[in-house]
């Protein structure tokens, strides 16, 4: 055991426990305590109908402290009524008693099939057992327990001197299915020991999540759960962080690199994928029409599908392109897949399909697409789309 | 052999021949004549990147009257430069010599893979050999060349007596991939005897393509060659429609009724495909947030593999309906498959499961979601996604 993911900041621990709601008997829910109450901020899905869990969390958040999160895997507490709502209190109620806060200092999140109960009792007991468990070495069992059809638990964590001070940035998160930016099924916790003031803290997570975790898509679904947050306890001892200065920079481009690697493990994950797919687009007019152009692509079955079977068919990268509702000139593109030009000025160029299959066969793919037509850049991340990920979705309630 | 499809109406003579474009020997080129000119009119991608040959229709189109409708099947003449726009006006001006019209009065289609150019000896055979197989009983041959990954070829027809006249409509199409509204990798060519005018005959392709081709979405991609045509040859010798009036009100709905069994074909017959499903909203406060949600549904992945797997798993239709873009009230809806509810006011209802396997079993899944907060229903077909469409799609340049 070591101390990665959430408990690798200073003052943090963590613990992840089977309580019996996935009917597998594996972790199904996760605890995250910091010792000394911490400056907490959220982001959470743009999705009209939310969970229950995630609409408790969302109050918790912008009060802007935190003791504790508390997320259970296997049922999303979603669509079940006024239910809903009382059981996402009494989990936080009963976190509360353990960790001796206020309810209102516990968030929260549920993981699962929308539409079902949770089973109370199993959370009671299980929270009991985590807290009994709770350990500075318990990041990666927390990890475990949030996964639904995830295939590894996701954990990154980064640490960072800033005069004289060494600061830690930790987190875990999981997918793997309906993901797409804006907070898709995805559910990611970040704790640093940083000492820094509410308001940067959310400048710096939202500044943070909308070039790493809003650059990836698996299927283009959002999900009604998804949230990503963040607790700083400041035990690292730092000044406060409470301007833009250069402290600030340091922050936020360190959480930046942390919650990147955490979003390409997402997508790397994807249900039923076998390669990471990174999309450049470059030297577009401007942001918006690069961000339109990434998303097509990157939301394509056509082109996911094409990257599975290792077929160059770089059609496919145009045509998404070209329907994404980017207005732009189609004869100044140019294609390439890694380092090899298949079309040049919107035509394609012949290039050895040899060459196109051994890039085509690794598991990390890069397209890029050069417009030639400004010079903004932009980059996002998805995954290819295979029978794995039919046999997965086919039968996931049952 | 028999009058089908675009040879229903009078007048018109159609073949399909294999040119040798096709690896596979099957057929790939169709040829449509009308004996006599006829008016015209088109609808065409909305994709910015537009294939050679709809570039030429396009053309052909907007001067409103045409002889004949050429469509080769596995080469979309798209991405290849200036040489695609020479080889178009060739295909034309072939088929103008063959007829006897000037090259203008030929429209075109190409359909298959983008980037490698038409071979154009192949192109002139097949012409010429169509031209010789003309047959008022070809349509369903034509029906054929134009497929690409479908696995049967499509065709209505439909007569109805106005005033003692007898006016018919016929039409043919290929899906099947690459389907979404708007106008993706279909192509659709309708024939009629109805002597109307130019812009009544534009005005109903219009009205009636937006709720029979723009309700169907297979996986949300829109390719760069697709359309739909429409000839009018005048020689069912009713009195030409030129007004609002109730033979226009006659025609539409007959065109209307043809165009949606052709769109629920290519929506059944959608890649990989084992169901249609057909999805509609009810009681919507506006057109645009029942569009927006039957959208999000029909393309989810989520829903699709769902109803594949025969897994009643509602929460995904009321999360993409939650991530649609359409505001709305979630605590107001209903869902129902088939006759069984399983959500009441956003809530999850206890249903039978046996019933929603027996339904979710059968090739035709119907899904209503009322959301009891206005008066507008609007309708939507797609179809489920599967291993097979995986399979065709990882395949499909090699």
């Amino acid at each position: 055991m070591a101390k990665t993911g959430v408990t690798a900041p200073l003052g943090f621990q963590a613990a992840g426990v089977a309580c019996g709601i996935k009917k597998s008997g594996e972790k199904d829910l996760a605890l995250v305590v910091s010792d000394v109450p911490a400056t907490c901020a959220g982001i959470f899905t743009k999705n009209v109908v939310k969970g229950h869990s995630l609409k408790w969390s969302r109050k918790v958040a912008s009060r802007g402290t935190a003791r504790a999160v508390a997320i259970n895997s296997g049922c999303a507490n979603a669509c079940v009524g006024e239910d809903g709502d009382r059981d996402a209190f009494e989990m936080a109620r009963l976190v509360s008693q353990l960790v001796d806060c206020e309810a209102e200092d516990v968030l929260l999140g549920s993981t699962g099939v929308i539409g079902y109960r949770l089973d109370m009792n199993k959370i009671e007991a299980g929270l009991a057992d985590a807290f009994r468990s709770l350990s500075p070495d318990g990041g990666n069992s927390a990890a475990q327990a949030i996964m639904t059809t995830d295939t590894f638990p996701k954990e990154s964590s980064l640490v960072y001197d800033y005069e004289g001070h060494t600061i830690t940035i930790g987190g875990m998160a999981k997918g793997s299915g309906m993901i797409h930016p804006n907070m898709a099924t995805m559910i990611s916790v970040i704790t640093t020991d940083a000492n820094i003031s509410r308001k940067m803290l959310d400048r710096a997570l939202r500044s943070v999540a909308d070039s790493s975790f809003n650059r990836i898509s698996v299927d283009g679904d959002t999900s009604v759960c998804d949230k990503v947050l963040i607790l700083a306890n400041g035990l690292a001892g730092n000044p406060v962080i409470d301007d833009e200065g250069p402290a600030y920079s340091a922050f936020e481009n360190s959480l930046r690199a942390m919650a990147t690697e955490l979003a390409k493990m997402l997508a790397r994950d994807g249900e039923g994928a076998t390669k990471l797919i990174e999309i450049h687009v470059k030297n577009a007019p401007d942001r918006n029409t690069a961000h339109l152009i990434l998303n097509a692509i990157a939301k394509s079955p056509l082109v996911k599908t094409a990257i599975f079977g290792c077929d160059a068919n770089w059609g496919r990268i145009i045509t998404a392109a070209g329907y994404s509702g980017a207005e732009f000139d189609p004869d100044k593109l140019d294609i390439s897949l890694g380092n090899l030009t298949v079309c040049k000025n919107g035509t394609g160029v012949p290039f050895d399909e040899e060459t196109a299959l051994e890039i085509l066969r690794a598991p990390e793919v890069v397209i890029t697409l050069d417009m030639n037509q400004g010079t903004v850049a932009d980059r996002m991340w998805t995954c290819d789309l295979t029978n794995d990920y039919i046999r997965i979705n086919g039968s996931y309630r049952t």
